[in-house]
């Protein structure tokens, strides 16, 4: 997979972080996930379609989405609640929006489905689309998150 | 939501699962989920997108996915991994396919992305989509598993 295509959804995810939640994120090195690893405790996931087809999964630990959407919301949320997930759901959808916009610029004209969030400590995502899953690691304050992208080419 | 979404649904899961899985189905009355309820051990998601957007999922207990994968498979598998897995994305896609194939001949154009299979002891799924969350509660002699739909419109 080409790399032109990884860095939009991490430049999209410190955007709409900053933008939307008023967090600051430090993105890791991304790196091709080989095995089924625990990926938290609630994930937002959005399938991608148009001129390759894929899927898109953010996944939180709980501390680090009850921070953000601390944030977002401007008061404390202690735990993982449906006011969260509905966040999780929106988070998402502007990440896929936002990185969908600049593939677009490039030529590169891509769908995104509707989001599903799901909750549950310590689930794990894997991804069906042909070519490898790359995972770009997150950390914040408040712990690390996760976004994974895979495409068919 | 017309019900006539709804019902190519629960064909097309009683189809693929007998017809690649040799494994007979039962379907319980479709409810609107009004609540974030425990959905399984693993599932499988998708997204739609066309003339209405919305997400499919699919979510087994582990003693439900092993027995229809034991089938599928003419092999015992006694626990959820990567190849049950694979499994789930494959069935989510064939119930997809199927689906879609029949609301297309009643001239409802819809496309499906890429499945995703989450995998966690006891998760829950949520749709984002603005229409209700449709379950479908199925029974095997190995326990139950659901169906989820849910669109825009």
């Amino acid at each position: 997979m080409n790399v032109e295509y990884i860095n939009p959804f991490l430049r999209a995810t410190l955007n709409v972080l900053k933008t939307m939640a008023f967090t600051e994120a430090i993105a890791g090195k991304p790196y091709v996930k080989k095995e089924q690893v625990a990926g938290g405790d609630v994930s937002g996931i959005i399938g991608i379609t148009g001129e390759t087809d894929g899927s898109l999964s953010i996944s939180f630990s709980e501390s680090c989405i009850c921070y953000i959407v601390s944030n977002m919301f401007g008061e404390t949320i202690g735990k993982l609640n449906q006011e969260v997930e509905d966040a999780v759901g929106e988070i998402t959808n502007m990440i896929s929006g936002d990185a969908r916009r600049e593939l677009a610029e490039k030529g590169m004209v891509l769908h995104g489905a509707i989001p599903t969030v799901v909750s549950g400590k310590n689930h794990s995502v894997k991804h069906m689309a042909k070519g490898p899953s790359i995972a770009i690691p997150f950390s914040t304050k408040a712990g690390h998150f996760v976004v994974e992208v895979c495409f068919n080419k």
